[in-house]
């Protein structure tokens, strides 16, 4: 398998392309921070994208829904959609207001839908899924009943053309511009944890480690 | 006008109907608080969602790209799009796999496109763009150039229909499973600026504030 993602018309990076990057691993560390994605579908009439959580196994990218989920539904009728993840970095305050910008990685992918019918797999499914939420969370949970994965819509993407957009480092002012005296530079951002809240009622056993890129 | 926003197909909260909510207040409080929204609209062929940066005056959500940028003349042209906002607030963990779930405020808009001309108005969205980042912000820097206001293009959604959707709150559990030996609880997370962090030849002037909600 080569490691770059075949460019497609939805995939292709046209603005400020020395930012984008067709590589398998680039996409993957991108996804595999992310909690959430937005899936961006048609519905008929309209196009909506619908934040939902998501795990990754090698090529494929699950996510899910209630069985009665009807934009699941579209995507598996053959619809067009894609799967945008968005980190967001900085804010990227330059000495004019026209180059102010925002640090970011994301990653645009689209693909193939398929229905996960087997609960094999819809299981595999929902321990990537927990465990993307938490370390190991999945060996504190009990594991579902059977009628709770027949409750679920799974679906799985298979990827077939992925590109990820990445901006970095301070802003790019004109030279004329460098004399302004007006504070430049990066305000870092960061997605953090704060510390765990336990229910009420909840047991001590062991809070389950939350993502490394949270802490 | 009414304080809350018409439903519609495209915004009609179908699942979870109790999260939702058409108020304009807790819409609008949702759109201030975020840093980009995702618009999602057709290309023709594919469906896409694009991480942007906006800014809201009352009614009027302003967006903005390259004069050459093609997926806003899509929705200038009519082209069915979308805005999703996202703010993710926490971790639910659940005594059971199947109640994972997250903590999350999210808004979908749809509205009438219409393309900015006038070099007032397209100011005043950077100004609203710029001010969004940090807090004072436009004052700081020098004023846009008129061949800079030229080469920006700003589209204004007038907003006709909206609708948010809020979880909070801890895990939901079935009553059997209370008994279960497993923490169970929220992980609060938050997008948080760390020390603004100068370019390297910026002057001494002083760091504007980033966004309360920020620090």
């Amino acid at each position: 398998m080569s490691n770059v993602y075949p460019a497609s018309d939805a995939t292709r990076i046209k603005r400020h392309p020395e930012r984008g990057s067709y590589d398998r691993d680039v996409v993957h560390a991108i996804l595999d921070e992310a909690l959430i994605c937005h899936l961006a579908c048609s519905t008929g009439q309209h196009v909506i994208a619908m934040p939902t959580a998501f795990a990754r196994a090698g090529e494929t990218i699950y996510v899910h829904g209630a069985i009665a989920n009807r934009s699941l539904d579209g995507l598996l009728g053959g619809a067009p959609f894609s799967i945008t993840v968005t980190l967001l970095d900085g804010l990227v305050l330059a000495r004019s207001a026209f180059h102010h910008s925002m640090n970011y990685r994301s990653v645009v992918l689209t693909g193939k839908a398929r229905l996960v019918e087997g609960r094999d797999e819809k299981g595999e499914a929902m321990t990537l899924l927990v465990d993307r939420m938490a370390r190991g969370r999945s060996r504190e949970t009990r594991a579902p009943y059977d009628w709770e994965l027949d409750a679920t819509k799974v679906i799985a993407v298979e990827i077939e053309h992925a590109s990820a957009k990445i901006r970095s480092g301070g802003p790019i002012d004109d030279a004329d511009d460098m004399k302004e005296p007006c504070w430049a530079g990066v305000v870092p951002l960061r997605l953090v944890a704060s510390d765990p809240e336990p229910e009420a009622d909840s047991t001590t056993r062991p809070t389950p480690d939350v993502p490394a890129q949270l802490r």
